[in-house]
């Protein structure tokens, strides 16, 4: 526990009352739900995460797995993600440097969180969607 | 399943090669986590739902819940979760009328991974953060 943390009481963890804050590394939070959102909100930080839940993986590995996500893009969600401690990279001192991407021990606790959101989104497609090749979309999208 | 909708293999469901994309309601998607996000991803959207998860709640009462968000932008989460199908609203005749939203059947869907979510900022909040009145809140960020 860091210095200054409280044990919380179970009854004080889903603040709805609102007469509750919570301070978690200098910031405030209204509720667990903001908590964890800090971290992993935005459009791509879950896709990201996703595809380094396994193993490492290099700058280009992951923007070859994202087609839709610009370099600027990618490199500005690994920065929060390395600012907030979820994921660390280690540089091989190779021309051109070699960067790998990896989650911490922290980054692995989102891990059963992140399976659940893939879930639901599978089991989404398999209700609802249809898995086309990536070749025929603009045909698929026309008709 | 939707007319046009394929059953879809099990293997097909992680899409890391690329080749494959996913069409859900005309849209296309990359992988599961792209889907889910797309529901739920934006700063607030998680929050809201998380207050109607046990019961209908008024714009009034969702805006007292959340302190932070603006009626502008409440009032933009709840038109994209109604145009998604995850929430829907009752508009009672009195005067003035009142309007109560509340989940859909689908969006109930969602309620498993809402607790997971939540549930990982819950166990954060516990092992790293503190929770303070509100009222002190401007003491503790000085301090």
């Amino acid at each position: 526990m860091l210095p200054g943390a409280i044990q919380l009481k179970k009854k004080f963890m889903v603040i709805d009352n609102k007469e509750k804050i919570i301070i978690l590394n200098g910031q405030e939070f209204h509720c667990a739900m903001d908590v964890t959102m800090h971290y992993i909100g935005g459009k791509w930080k879950t896709v990201v995460l996703w595809y380094m839940r396994k193993d490492k993986k290099r700058f280009s590995e992951l923007k070859k797995l994202i087609p839709n996500i610009t370099e600027k893009m990618l490199s500005l969600q690994l920065k929060d993600l390395e600012r907030d401690g979820i994921v660390t990279r280690k540089v091989y001192p190779e021309v051109p440097p070699r960067v790998e991407y990896f989650l911490t021990d922290f980054g692995k606790s989102l891990i059963p969180m992140l399976e659940e959101i893939a879930r639901w989104g599978r089991h989404l497609t398999e209700k609802k969607g249809k898995i086309v090749d990536s070749q025929t979309k603009k045909k698929t999208k026309n008709s």
